[in-house]
């Protein structure tokens, strides 16, 4: 059973699990990323062979075997997929940018240009978790934002990539698969090898090496967040239902020991159910070992006097996820202002945006969707910006600019200025 | 004289200087970082003290105070700040992004809002480098966002802030003000004191001692870029004028002794003229010291054998600053793909994107224009995702959403799916 806690509005809850680590993993990982930077190809397969066991006879899939794992899926399963990436695609595509252009003052043009990034790298994690919706939820941005070259990187067992992972990733355009995982697999996406080419951003989750590389990386070319335990935080009123809340809450805690699972709500009815429905519920789950320590260590009940307070609190946690199970989830959505992705009403588990729903599945943990967002478009796009001015009007703002530069102690830039306007202004 | 190198488009010329310098700093910023956290304003003023040799005897800057440095100020210098600031307000404002919403599938609402930050942090130098223009450019897109409450810290001199940065302040619409420079403010702002409001955020330039201390909070708040060294570089024809380009280059050079400024022209006479101005122009400038040792050692001239090689180039290494001086530049702007800030004809010298022109000043440096972009309205806001179902809409895909969580090895994501179908589907 959860002890029940009560919040009031005014006190500062610990409700998550807020994780500070510092891991001994940055000098094993540097000496990772050195040996790649500087034997290319050569180091990566040494790197390959010492921690996976052997490195693959060749680093590249071919179409034919990409077509081969497609052709081996279950048909059911290939729908789903394509139903989750049609998804997915409408959804992110509302995300598109369009450059814009500022002309309102005369003999003057500003403008701001949105390009795709040229070429990124997905890392996919092997072992045990595989994790087709997370291609699918990184490559469709991806590549509706326009990234040209999208390369994927993945370890291969015995030269295998799960045919899911593979379907996933021809169904969502990926353009290049690699069979190399692990902090070296960064490193190669980081710096280029001879087989494997640079990219500009590395994306996608992975185990703490691969999370610590990406951290060692970052500057030379641009990551993606990392992310924290997964969290979910649940507010419901009396007349939800103990037993789906319970089993959104499990299904969050099946995740990870350290993921956390919240349910906020104004009724001791209610949480006094779903006490009992997760203790029922969690012998009946094959990761029960899992979702017990989850729910036990991490798992909490919290009761507000009102639907007001629990939003309140939800904002002050900010959680990855946050469900508003109530009959008229729209009254209240205008009061969430921190979350990662909200689902509203009875009839929308979290796990419904895990993998069909559309919206992203990559979102901000431990707090942080305070002031970051969901994977989206954004994420693959940059900008630039121009400024054009004719004679006329830049001889219109010269000596005011000029001033500007000057009482900033910034002479040469004054100077650029004026020595432009060589008919009105003498100077040498 | 500066070498004058020659491009061919193959090789890869190492043109600006990239420093990746891993400082001694980190302990001596970790350790004010702890006083700060545990001491609350004890600990900022004791640090305050420690390293600007007193304490403010207040730390908050009074509206008085603020109205008084506005009313010292030359009104030609307020004029100038106002027209700035229009021009600012103007570019920016079309940066601003709206929610949307998705409904084209019946009982499925989708939608992404937009939402700005709450609080934001400023930080602004003091010492010899004074840049209203920065408060500007840092103030005015965070408020354009609709962050709610922007404060600034900066460093007082003998109690005293520099009255252009106060109006430059009063003009953006910063919120609040406080007398704090260094390590010790932007842990103020990152863990929040007494006095201080904890941010969301942390932008704005400072010492190695602030962009460190920014680094460390990185995570518990978001912060902007840490830049570089300032870069410029020039592609210019036979036509273009060697006394314009070269005060260009001595502008971007007089900022600091690391600064870049590269000439990419396809005319050797050119390259000769802008040599021999640069030299000519070197001892006119009160920063000559700082300039000339900027464009000895940082400084190129390079040759192409077309313009389109040109731009090639500037591409590759993804300039902060990069001017084309040609007649007609808009033939040209298609090609660019890598650059923060791109200025267009013979008639825009960077330094007018550095005050007036409107565009933000703070700008990719080191090549991460390939990934990253200017400081923006985008900065300052936050999104989050929604999801809505009916029963029904959700009755129409549970089972396939469950069958892909199964796929996954998640039976508890498919038990919150299945366990709503309670009358078509029997689950315990």
């Amino acid at each position: 059973m959860i002890q029940i806690l009560t919040y009031d509005g005014t006190t500062d809850a610990d409700i998550f699990q807020r994780i500070h680590s510092s891991s001994g993993l940055e000098e094993a990982v540097a000496g990772i990323i050195t040996e790649v930077r500087e034997g290319g190809d050569e180091g990566l397969l040494r790197c390959c062979a010492r921690f996976d066991g052997a490195a693959p006879s060749h680093l590249e899939v071919t179409p034919e075997e990409l077509q081969a794992a497609f052709d081996g899926v279950d048909p059911k399963f290939l729908a789903i997929l394509e139903k989750a990436a049609a998804n997915i695609t409408a959804f992110h595509s509302c995300q598109r940018r369009n450059s814009f252009i500022l002309n309102d003052q005369t003999g003057i043009v500003l403008g701001q240009k949105v390009l795709p990034l040229e070429r990124v790298g997905l890392y996919v994690p092997g072992g045990t978790a595989l994790y087709p919706s997370s291609v699918l939820m990184n490559a469709l941005p991806a590549k509706i934002a326009g990234v040209e070259e999208l390369i994927m990187v993945t370890p291969a067992k015995e030269g295998n990539i799960s045919p899911m992972i593979l379907a996933a990733a021809k169904i969502a355009g990926v353009d290049r698969i690699f069979k190399v995982g692990g902090a070296q697999a960064v490193a190669a996406l980081a710096y280029g090898t001879e087989s494997i080419p640079k990219v500009d951003k590395i994306v996608g989750p992975g185990n703490a090496y691969v999370a610590e590389a990406k951290k060692q990386v970052f500057g030379l070319v641009d990551i993606d967040m990392i992310a924290g335990p997964s969290e979910i935080l649940i507010v419901a009123d009396g007349t939800g239902n103990p037993r789906h809340l319970a089993a959104d809450m499990l299904s969050q805690a099946e995740h990870d020991k350290l993921a956390s699972a919240v349910l906020v709500t104004d009724s001791p009815q209610l949480a006094a159910g779903v006490n009992l429905e997760l203790e029922r519920q969690l012998p009946l789950l094959p990761r029960e070992d899992i979702a017990r320590h989850a729910i036990e260590h991490h798992g909490k009940i919290i009761l507000t006097a009102n639907l007001e307070t629990a939003i309140q609190l939800a904002n002050r946690m900010a959680p990855e996820h946050l469900e508003l199970c109530l009959d008229t989830p729209f009254d209240y959505l205008d009061q969430v202002r921190h979350a990662g992705s909200v689902f509203l009403g009875k009839n929308c588990p979290e796990a419904l945006g895990d993998y069909l729903a559309g919206p992203n599945h990559t979102l901000p943990t431990s707090g942080t969707a305070r002031f970051s967002s969901p994977l989206s478009v954004d994420d693959f796009v940059k900008k630039y910006q121009y400024t054009y001015y004719t004679g006329e009007a830049l001889a219109a703002v010269a000596e005011e600019a000029a001033y500007f530069a000057e009482q900033e102690g910034l002479s040469a830039h004054a100077r650029s200025l004026l020595v432009r306007l060589e008919a009105a202004v003498s100077i040498p």
